[in-house]
Protein backbone atom coordinates (compact mmCIF):
# COMPACT_ATOMS: atom_id res chain seq x y z
CA UNK A 1 0.00 0.00 0.00
CA UNK A 2 1.45 3.48 -0.39
CA UNK A 3 1.28 6.12 2.40
CA UNK A 4 -0.82 8.51 2.30
CA UNK A 5 0.07 12.15 1.35
CA UNK A 6 -0.13 14.67 3.76
CA UNK A 7 0.46 17.95 1.77
CA UNK A 8 2.57 19.54 -0.96
CA UNK A 9 5.28 21.65 1.61
CA UNK A 10 6.08 23.74 -1.61
CA UNK A 11 6.05 24.34 -5.39
CA UNK A 12 10.10 24.96 -6.53
CA UNK A 13 9.86 27.74 -9.76
CA UNK A 14 13.31 27.60 -11.63
CA UNK A 15 14.38 31.81 -12.63
CA UNK A 16 17.11 33.35 -13.88
CA UNK A 17 17.02 36.28 -11.70
CA UNK A 18 16.20 35.90 -8.40
CA UNK A 19 15.59 39.17 -7.11
CA UNK A 20 13.52 39.91 -10.12
CA UNK A 21 11.39 36.80 -9.41
CA UNK A 22 10.95 37.95 -5.60
CA UNK A 23 9.77 41.46 -6.70
CA UNK A 24 7.26 40.04 -9.17
CA UNK A 25 5.97 37.57 -6.37
CA UNK A 26 5.51 39.83 -3.69
CA UNK A 27 5.62 43.26 -4.81
CA UNK A 28 3.24 42.76 -8.09
CA UNK A 29 1.37 39.45 -7.11
CA UNK A 30 0.95 39.76 -3.21
CA UNK A 31 2.78 36.55 -1.90
CA UNK A 32 4.33 37.43 1.36
CA UNK A 33 8.35 37.06 1.89
CA UNK A 34 9.29 34.47 4.11
CA UNK A 35 13.16 34.17 3.84
CA UNK A 36 16.06 33.39 1.43
CA UNK A 37 18.90 30.61 1.75
CA UNK A 38 22.27 30.31 -0.08
CA UNK A 39 23.19 26.66 -0.33
CA UNK A 40 26.60 26.23 -2.10
CA UNK A 41 26.41 22.82 -2.01
CA UNK A 42 23.32 22.52 -3.86
CA UNK A 43 24.74 25.22 -6.10
CA UNK A 44 21.20 27.50 -5.16
CA UNK A 45 19.94 30.29 -4.09
CA UNK A 46 16.22 29.96 -2.92
CA UNK A 47 13.51 32.27 -2.36
CA UNK A 48 10.37 30.84 0.00
CA UNK A 49 6.97 32.83 0.00
CA UNK A 50 3.98 32.27 1.60
CA UNK A 51 0.61 31.68 -0.18
CA UNK A 52 -1.49 31.17 2.58
CA UNK A 53 -1.52 27.05 2.52
CA UNK A 54 1.70 26.15 0.81
CA UNK A 55 5.13 27.62 0.04
CA UNK A 56 6.37 29.12 -2.95
CA UNK A 57 10.51 27.95 -3.67
CA UNK A 58 12.23 30.31 -5.86
CA UNK A 59 15.16 28.70 -6.83
CA UNK A 60 18.35 30.88 -9.19
CA UNK A 61 21.22 27.97 -9.55
CA UNK A 62 24.84 29.31 -8.37
CA UNK A 63 27.46 28.71 -11.82
CA UNK A 64 26.28 26.50 -15.41
CA UNK A 65 26.78 23.12 -13.59
CA UNK A 66 24.18 23.87 -10.91
CA UNK A 67 21.19 21.20 -11.27
CA UNK A 68 19.07 24.37 -11.88
CA UNK A 69 21.28 26.42 -14.64
CA UNK A 70 20.87 23.17 -16.42
CA UNK A 71 16.84 23.13 -16.26
CA UNK A 72 17.08 26.80 -17.24
CA UNK A 73 19.34 25.95 -20.05
CA UNK A 74 17.24 23.04 -21.52
CA UNK A 75 13.61 24.02 -20.44
CA UNK A 76 13.18 27.59 -19.78
CA UNK A 77 12.78 28.87 -16.91
CA UNK A 78 9.64 27.72 -15.27
CA UNK A 79 8.44 25.37 -12.36
CA UNK A 80 10.50 23.18 -11.86
CA UNK A 81 9.19 20.55 -8.94
CA UNK A 82 6.35 19.77 -6.39
CA UNK A 83 7.40 18.30 -2.85
CA UNK A 84 5.00 16.23 -1.19
CA UNK A 85 5.00 15.06 2.09
CA UNK A 86 4.91 11.35 3.80
CA UNK A 87 5.32 10.08 7.05
CA UNK A 88 8.27 7.51 6.07
CA UNK A 89 10.46 8.62 3.40
CA UNK A 90 12.82 5.25 2.93
CA UNK A 91 9.08 3.48 3.33
CA UNK A 92 7.86 5.33 0.86
CA UNK A 93 10.76 4.82 -1.74
CA UNK A 94 10.93 1.54 -1.09
CA UNK A 95 7.05 0.75 -1.95
CA UNK A 96 7.84 3.41 -5.12
CA UNK A 97 10.95 1.49 -6.42
CA UNK A 98 9.04 -1.43 -6.28
CA UNK A 99 6.20 -0.16 -8.18
CA UNK A 100 8.94 0.90 -10.80
CA UNK A 101 9.66 4.45 -9.96
CA UNK A 102 13.05 5.08 -8.98
CA UNK A 103 14.77 7.94 -6.95
CA UNK A 104 17.26 9.78 -8.32
CA UNK A 105 19.93 9.52 -5.70
CA UNK A 106 19.83 6.20 -3.59
CA UNK A 107 19.85 7.52 0.25
CA UNK A 108 17.74 10.71 1.34
CA UNK A 109 19.36 13.55 2.46
CA UNK A 110 18.41 16.60 4.23
CA UNK A 111 16.89 19.37 2.37
CA UNK A 112 16.37 23.24 2.38
CA UNK A 113 14.65 22.98 5.58
CA UNK A 114 16.91 20.18 7.33
CA UNK A 115 13.91 17.41 6.55
CA UNK A 116 14.91 13.93 4.93
CA UNK A 117 14.13 14.79 1.02
CA UNK A 118 14.40 12.66 -2.08
CA UNK A 119 13.87 13.27 -5.59
CA UNK A 120 11.82 10.52 -7.88
CA UNK A 121 12.96 10.11 -11.54
CA UNK A 122 10.68 12.58 -13.80
CA UNK A 123 11.41 10.00 -16.86
CA UNK A 124 8.97 7.58 -14.38
CA UNK A 125 6.57 10.13 -13.70
CA UNK A 126 5.27 11.19 -16.51
CA UNK A 127 7.54 14.47 -17.18
CA UNK A 128 7.16 16.01 -13.38
CA UNK A 129 10.22 16.09 -11.01
CA UNK A 130 8.61 14.92 -7.53
CA UNK A 131 10.14 15.75 -4.53
CA UNK A 132 9.37 13.72 -1.39
CA UNK A 133 9.99 15.11 1.89
CA UNK A 134 9.59 13.08 5.59
CA UNK A 135 7.34 14.84 7.97
CA UNK B 1 -1.31 47.61 -3.44
CA UNK B 2 -1.44 44.03 -4.70
CA UNK B 3 -3.82 42.11 -3.16
CA UNK B 4 -3.05 38.98 -0.97
CA UNK B 5 -2.84 36.24 -2.61
CA UNK B 6 -5.27 33.89 -0.50
CA UNK B 7 -3.51 30.24 -1.15
CA UNK B 8 -2.87 27.79 -3.60
CA UNK B 9 -5.91 26.44 -5.39
CA UNK B 10 -4.59 24.02 -7.40
CA UNK B 11 -1.55 22.94 -9.47
CA UNK B 12 -2.18 21.90 -13.42
CA UNK B 13 -0.54 18.63 -14.66
CA UNK B 14 -0.77 18.14 -18.58
CA UNK B 15 -0.07 13.93 -19.27
CA UNK B 16 -0.56 12.40 -22.50
CA UNK B 17 -3.10 9.91 -20.52
CA UNK B 18 -5.49 10.56 -17.88
CA UNK B 19 -5.98 7.08 -16.77
CA UNK B 20 -2.65 6.17 -16.30
CA UNK B 21 -1.53 9.18 -14.65
CA UNK B 22 -4.87 8.85 -11.97
CA UNK B 23 -3.38 5.45 -11.35
CA UNK B 24 0.03 6.61 -10.95
CA UNK B 25 -0.91 9.71 -8.48
CA UNK B 26 -3.53 7.29 -6.64
CA UNK B 27 -2.65 4.21 -6.79
CA UNK B 28 1.48 4.71 -6.01
CA UNK B 29 2.05 8.01 -4.71
CA UNK B 30 -1.24 7.80 -2.23
CA UNK B 31 -3.17 10.92 -3.92
CA UNK B 32 -6.45 11.05 -3.00
CA UNK B 33 -8.75 10.92 -5.79
CA UNK B 34 -11.91 13.61 -5.55
CA UNK B 35 -13.34 13.56 -8.87
CA UNK B 36 -13.12 13.91 -12.88
CA UNK B 37 -14.94 16.56 -15.03
CA UNK B 38 -14.48 16.59 -19.15
CA UNK B 39 -14.84 20.19 -20.57
CA UNK B 40 -15.94 19.77 -24.69
CA UNK B 41 -16.15 23.81 -24.59
CA UNK B 42 -12.03 24.08 -23.22
CA UNK B 43 -11.45 20.49 -24.95
CA UNK B 44 -9.91 19.05 -21.99
CA UNK B 45 -10.37 16.17 -19.43
CA UNK B 46 -9.82 16.93 -15.81
CA UNK B 47 -8.73 14.33 -12.71
CA UNK B 48 -9.28 16.16 -9.08
CA UNK B 49 -6.61 14.99 -6.56
CA UNK B 50 -6.93 15.59 -2.97
CA UNK B 51 -3.38 16.05 -1.06
CA UNK B 52 -4.19 17.48 2.33
CA UNK B 53 -3.69 21.34 1.43
CA UNK B 54 -4.26 21.99 -2.25
CA UNK B 55 -5.81 20.22 -5.16
CA UNK B 56 -3.57 18.47 -8.20
CA UNK B 57 -5.38 19.03 -11.44
CA UNK B 58 -4.69 16.54 -14.15
CA UNK B 59 -5.06 17.87 -17.48
CA UNK B 60 -5.47 15.50 -20.71
CA UNK B 61 -6.38 17.52 -24.22
CA UNK B 62 -9.34 16.46 -26.50
CA UNK B 63 -7.91 16.57 -30.02
CA UNK B 64 -4.86 17.79 -30.89
CA UNK B 65 -5.83 21.36 -31.04
CA UNK B 66 -6.45 21.32 -27.27
CA UNK B 67 -4.11 23.68 -25.59
CA UNK B 68 -3.02 20.94 -22.83
CA UNK B 69 -2.16 19.08 -26.39
CA UNK B 70 -0.28 21.90 -27.77
CA UNK B 71 1.50 22.14 -24.67
CA UNK B 72 2.70 18.27 -24.67
CA UNK B 73 3.35 18.54 -28.71
CA UNK B 74 5.95 21.84 -27.54
CA UNK B 75 7.13 21.15 -24.08
CA UNK B 76 6.18 17.71 -22.74
CA UNK B 77 4.31 16.17 -20.28
CA UNK B 78 4.63 17.43 -17.19
CA UNK B 79 3.72 20.79 -14.67
CA UNK B 80 1.41 23.04 -16.86
CA UNK B 81 -0.04 26.06 -14.20
CA UNK B 82 -0.26 27.13 -11.18
CA UNK B 83 -3.82 28.72 -9.80
CA UNK B 84 -3.86 31.21 -7.33
CA UNK B 85 -7.05 32.56 -5.49
CA UNK B 86 -7.67 36.34 -4.93
CA UNK B 87 -10.58 38.13 -3.19
CA UNK B 88 -11.30 40.36 -6.35
CA UNK B 89 -10.04 38.77 -9.62
CA UNK B 90 -11.00 42.20 -11.72
CA UNK B 91 -8.96 44.43 -9.52
CA UNK B 92 -6.59 42.12 -9.00
CA UNK B 93 -6.02 41.62 -13.12
CA UNK B 94 -6.21 45.50 -13.39
CA UNK B 95 -3.46 45.57 -10.59
CA UNK B 96 -1.26 43.05 -12.46
CA UNK B 97 -2.00 45.09 -16.37
CA UNK B 98 -0.68 47.92 -15.05
CA UNK B 99 2.06 46.71 -13.52
CA UNK B 100 3.04 44.96 -17.09
CA UNK B 101 1.65 41.49 -16.66
CA UNK B 102 -1.44 41.22 -18.99
CA UNK B 103 -4.10 38.54 -19.27
CA UNK B 104 -4.15 36.22 -21.32
CA UNK B 105 -8.54 36.60 -21.98
CA UNK B 106 -9.76 40.18 -21.84
CA UNK B 107 -12.21 39.10 -19.28
CA UNK B 108 -12.28 36.39 -16.53
CA UNK B 109 -14.35 33.48 -16.90
CA UNK B 110 -15.74 30.73 -14.90
CA UNK B 111 -13.29 28.10 -14.54
CA UNK B 112 -13.67 24.01 -13.97
CA UNK B 113 -15.28 24.72 -10.54
CA UNK B 114 -17.10 27.40 -11.39
CA UNK B 115 -15.40 30.09 -10.57
CA UNK B 116 -14.07 33.53 -12.28
CA UNK B 117 -10.93 32.29 -13.33
CA UNK B 118 -7.84 33.95 -16.10
CA UNK B 119 -4.76 32.87 -16.87
CA UNK B 120 -1.58 35.62 -16.85
CA UNK B 121 0.57 35.69 -19.47
CA UNK B 122 3.71 33.41 -18.69
CA UNK B 123 6.38 35.77 -21.04
CA UNK B 124 5.59 38.39 -18.04
CA UNK B 125 5.30 35.95 -15.31
CA UNK B 126 9.14 34.14 -16.07
CA UNK B 127 7.96 31.27 -17.66
CA UNK B 128 5.29 30.29 -15.51
CA UNK B 129 1.68 29.67 -16.33
CA UNK B 130 -0.38 31.48 -13.43
CA UNK B 131 -4.12 30.71 -13.46
CA UNK B 132 -5.74 33.80 -10.92
CA UNK B 133 -8.79 32.44 -9.15
CA UNK B 134 -11.76 34.27 -7.42
CA UNK B 135 -12.82 33.79 -3.93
Amino acid sequence: MPQNVKGINHIGIAVKNIEEAKKLYCEVLGFEFVEEKRLEDRKVKTVFLNSGNTTIELLEGIGEDSPVSKFIAKKGEGIHHICFVVNNIREALKYYEEAGIPSVSKEPAPGAEGKLVSFLHPKATMGVLLEVMED
